[in-house]
């Protein structure tokens, strides 16, 4: 064992510290994050499994990064987006279902009546969405979604939902792969809702998308291939589901995994767990000013359990209220 | 429109001719493909979608290429070498499995017993290989893949299976991501079966690899995170599947795709029907001498439908026998 006697402590005290300054210092790719003790975690990570000369150097081929979306990388209140969007498309579809009229989900949806939706639970809610988002083909269904996200505008903030994004994120996706990761979304919406938009927003291509998947079926039509979404969800890709995820869709070990909610909990225990160095981040919605402050309590990205392992486990717990000194791109 | 006279006929013929032959001479990428036709009209495709200034122009973002694997990148006779893996796999398990030996799937295939087994069908057996091949963590099933492929060897030719990829077709993979491609592998087999060896064989990563998918499980088990195999098969990614698997896990339209039997049908047709120009290329086993050769009789890879269907909308139907100098690399 290595021994430090009690004279040299504040000098390695001193040394660590400009170590740790000047890790944070020579990155300009994290503008909007402020220097501290989160920053430097981040940059020293980076710095450690980039170093070949190191021993927790990780080949490039397996630097994988793995983020969900709603809350860690785009807002998700008052309302998940894509639950937005499926509700209106339920509601534009309505005149053609008049059977839904009695339908105890559509009406508390419709009537937008919190408490009758909060006795239903969450699973009819999500079922009977499902069902009123399917039927179409998938293009249109792709039309549907470009053209409620070129219209519609988030009700705080009156932008574009894709405006949502947060700088720092965005930011942090470049600097990773910048430094030879492949950077993944990991969510519990659907790839359909997030492919659209993900590549100009996160520079994140369609395939780097994994979510949970409707069923889909195909067939070949007056000579065109259709692919129709059915009344069915194939795939769930949230909590539990967020490892099988990355095992189907990614097939290696990520070494970096963000995320804000219990949603996200077995995937950032998954990726704690792995061998060699790891980095686990949980956006913490802390900022009731520039963004929206919530976590135990939330019935949308609701941030417990999570939070009590982050605090057990050393996860860096993002402060978007001290460690971003932006968060949205039109932000002054 | 524009007219050509009858005079110019042969002069243009001769340009023509001249051009094509320029085009297969320039390309030393393709060594094992013999000048003709057939590879004449691969190179001039990718020379087309990646000329800026031409109208057939394919951004590389959108230049996505996909090849189904047995039959078409590797051998695949005299029995898929997943299915001869995982029989072995049942064969070993079965000590532990006495209720095995009264089933007629098992005792069929204890026996080899080619009769019984056809009479039983296709689904009877893979149910019972999905059972077979079930119960054990992801990690232990990764094991056994790479001890088997580390120790078989295929009967014919006494190499192992991992040898019996085309170096055609590891050429022409070489040839469309050094054009900006990205290429997948989209496969009736599963992802877990090939991802241990594909990135060696035919430089495609673990996330390019679709295929069908078994039902795993997730949890957590003293501090370690656990992945188990369950007995149910939850996405067969073959027939109209693999269109599925195409868009659920690429989100792309594919420009290319290469397949070589019926359950490669759907892909080859949706690959062909998208806009703007595509190039489709089915592999035809008919050379017996350094491969095998089958077609529309054969159990294994049948070719049947998909080459009606190549005839009629002019695919290129690749002869082993005529368009390859090589097949394997331990060929002399």
């Amino acid at each position: 064992m290595t021994r430090v006697s009690r004279a040299n402590i504040p000098i390695l005290f001193t040394l660590v510290l400009s170590y740790c300054a000047a890790a944070a210092a020579e990155s300009p790719a994290l503008p909007s994050w402020n220097d501290g003790d989160d920053k430097t975690r981040i940059v020293e990570f980076v710095r450690a499994v980039t170093d070949p000369r190191g021993r927790d150097f990780v080949a490039p081929g397996d630097r994988v990064a793995v983020f969900d979306n709603d809350g860690t990388l785009w807002a998700e209140q008052p309302l998940y987006f894509q639950y937005q969007f499926m509700l209106e498309q339920a509601k534009k579809a309505a005149p053609q279902h008049p059977e839904w009229k009695d339908d105890p989900v559509f009406q508390a949806l419709a009537a937008n009546d919190r408490t009758a939706l909060q006795k239903l639970g969450v699973k009819p809610v999500l079922e009977f969405l499902a069902v009123a988002n399917s039927g179409m083909t998938v293009s249109d269904y792709d039309r549907s979604i470009r053209n409620w996200l070129a219209t519609s505008k988030h009700p705080k903030f009156q932008h574009p939902y894709t405006d949502l994004v947060y700088v720092p994120m965005q930011e942090l996706l470049a600097y990773l792969r910048a430094n030879g990761f492949r950077t993944f979304i990991v969510s519990g919406g659907s790839a359909e809702f997030m492919r659209p938009w993900a590549e100009k927003a996160y520079g994140i291509s369609p395939e780097q998308v994994v979510g949970s998947q409707q069923e889909v079926t195909f067939e070949m039509k007056d000579g065109k291939p259709v692919l129709t979404r059915e009344a069915k969800l194939a795939f769930l890709d949230d909590g539990p589901g967020k490892p099988v995820g990355i095992y189907r869709h990614i097939g290696k070990h990520p070494i970096l995994a963000v995320g804000n909610s219990d949603g996200d909990l077995q995937m950032l225990q998954a990726t704690d767990a792995g061998d060699g160095r790891r980095l686990v981040l949980i956006v913490h919605h802390d900022d009731g000013e520039r963004e929206f402050a919530y976590d135990r309590e939330s019935q949308i990205g609701k941030l417990d359990k999570a939070l009590d392992e982050a605090q057990a486990r050393n996860w860096i717990v993002v402060s978007m209220k001290s460690d971003w000194n932006k968060v949205f791109a039109f932000d002054k």
